[in-house]
């Protein structure tokens, strides 16, 4: 490799995957550009993935938020999309930066682990069972409205989970079709598009989803998805308040996505937590 | 990472993209298994690619290709399919395993490259300006055919390069449509399927095309493809003998691709070579 060769590794969380780029002293990549993250996520030319996850000290650079959570996170998720824009958070995204926290930069695992992200300070802790659970934030229930695919409708729920969630309960997953393209919403009650899940109930407080993602296409999962699934399934089963208010003990639903096996707990503090598994998978140096 | 770390790489030609495994001595992959050709290849869970080169010496491998082959080549490049079924060749990914030899095993680059493959040896030169060329073997015209898409039907140039092509000039690339879907073509011509090939004429000797490959849909590139493009593409402008015969010169056409440019020469021995650009962008170990 040349000597403009700097160190990387991907990891992903149920096939959410990602490019870790190790910068703790916040040196090597002091700065990240567009051309950088989307040659790094390039599936064919690149190494690939649906986007960045830097790891940097928080007082190794100035983003806003990394300067503003000093003192109460030691690392900063500067996470980026794959067309390089800035992302506040991703669920999956930052239980994959756990594992590599405890795995490669010394993180005692026996605690929660405070990590600054763009979204504020969230707590990730790795489970006995080698799990990583992660906030993924507290739900608000938006408008009921209805999707489309093929000519057949559906009615959904409305969720928010700091981005809008669209919720169908179908008979069967293949209802959705081969979801190439998205499917058709209500464009006034989404005048910014929307996250599209189709779900299916597989047992007690257990279901399985397929997801559109706005601006991706289908995805093999969507942490924020999978919340939004948990929240418009407990809410139609009566398992919490059914103004969508916290629940008086944490209601636990499994939801199955296309790459793997999620556990979603809502906590009486309000939030959603996304419990999954998350590995590294390669490293080495790149020279994109 | 763990004790079972391997090294690996991950390079492209023209984004036709690859995972390398570097095994000389043939101790580390002496069984590659499907399931591990597979876990590399998934470009979510895994590294990702359209393939795996294993490079291993042809002393260091019981594969009857390599046995074959020793005294004539030193090196064996045992392809993979990213379903982890074997493969005889392929055009890109022997310039990416060149590209691998002269950068990290010490293979001089001043002299053609004897390279064993499943198709017999062939040489890969590394050219003065950094490209490196590989012979794709002899072309032979097959049947006149036609193809069709959303109801337009294009009459179609039949050329054998070890695997069937059917070659359709069109007026524009779009004409194809978004190639999410097979093309329809005539399976009494074609049984056993056909890689498709659409070619506009951008100026003298120099096309663009786009492929559906047989079996894997769109591809950034297919170093065949662009072998019988070239073809086509010479017999029309009767810049080679009209029964396909070798032409008495070489014959250089540029053909564009959408993950690059590639040059294509119909030499008098009656081959027809590739050359393009190949390079490594990462390299390092992996656990899959």
């Amino acid at each position: 490799m040349s000597a403009t060769a700097y160190p990387f590794a991907k990891g992903h969380g149920t096939e959410n995957d990602f490019v870790i780029l190790p910068d703790a002293d916040g040196s090597t990549h002091a700065s990240l550009t567009d051309d950088r993250v989307r040659a790094l996520t390039d599936r064919r030319a690149g190494i690939g993935g649906d986007g960045i996850l830097r790891v940097v000290r928080t007082d190794a650079t100035d983003d806003p938020a990394a300067v503003a959570a000093r003192g109460a996170a030691t690392w900063f998720m500067d996470y980026r999309n794959a067309d390089g824009s800035v992302a506040e958070m991703c669920g999956n995204g930052i239980r994959v930066f756990a594992r590599w926290l405890v795995d490669h930069e010394g993180v005692a695992a026996d605690a929660p682990v405070p990590v600054a992200t763009r979204a504020g300070v969230l707590e990730v802790t790795v489970d006995a069972d080698g799990r990583i659970s992660a906030e993924v934030g507290a739900p608000a229930l938006t408008a009921a409205s209805s999707v489309a695919v093929d000519g057949r409708s559906w009615p959904t729920t409305g969720v928010d989970m700091g981005n809008p969630h669209a919720v169908a309960f179908v008979d069967d997953l293949a209802d959705a079709g081969d979801l190439l393209a998205e499917p058709a919403y209500d464009h006034d009650v989404y005048p910014r598009g929307v996250n599209i899940e189709f779900v299916v109930r597989r047992g007690e407080r257990h279901v399985a989803m397929r997801v559109h993602e706005r601006g991706s296409g289908e995805t093999r999962s969507c942490g924020t998805g999978a919340a939004a699934v948990m929240v418009a399934a407990a809410l139609a089963d009566g398992a919490v308040p059914a103004d969508g208010s916290a629940p008086a003990e944490p209601v636990v639903y499994r939801v199955d996505v296309p790459g793997g096996e999620l556990d979603l707990t809502w906590t009486p503090a309000g939030t959603v937590v996304l419990t999954g598994p998350a590995e590294i998978v390669a490293e080495g140096s790149a020279t994109l």
